[in-house]
């Protein structure tokens, strides 16, 4: 499928992330036209050192799942995302990296 | 569930990396016990500027599940793990940013 990924760095106050992040952001993506899944991660330790990619354990990533490009593309362009984002940019900007891929399952 | 997260830089040869990760690699990690889901997302945009936490897209991410945190440190300490760990370090050491976390599905 294809995916948007946002990656955040950790924030000064994660209780104030947290409760933003749940309460008001979460269910203003959850609207968004075309995602067929969400899924989050929370991160408690990193097991690597910093290299030339990643300065830091990062505090959460979101990963939002859409059937394919097209649909991809008419959610970007949506109203409802269009909210999402200037609510993203509120409380995260300088903290949030987003990524557009293909994720696939790999049989085990 | 319980997740282990590997993120990986952009490799200068990506035609190799391609071919190890998929051919060697994956079915390394694949034997590992208690594995019970892996998705591999492969990063084709960047919508957000470098940061102070990323300087670039990344090329690939890895998401491993595991039941729990003591099926997941079981993973870890098996012979399986050690050998794809080894196989890791020898394709991908100074590219792979690894995180233990905790990923949930959001309800829509």
């Amino acid at each position: 499928m294809v995916t948007l990924t946002a990656l955040y760095k950790r924030p000064e106050d994660t209780a104030a992330f947290d409760d933003h992040y749940t309460n008001v952001h979460t269910p203003l993506v959850a609207k968004v036209p075309g995602l067929r899944k969400m899924e989050v991660s929370r991160f408690s330790k990193m097991l690597t050192p910093p290299n030339a990619l990643i300065s830091d354990q990062p505090y959460l990533e979101c990963t939002m799942y859409f059937d394919n490009m097209d649909s991809f593309k008419a959610a970007m362009a949506s109203e409802e995302n269009k909210a999402a984002g200037k609510d993203l940019m509120s409380f995260a900007g300088p903290l949030v990296s987003m990524f557009v891929g293909v994720r696939e399952d790999i049989t085990l």
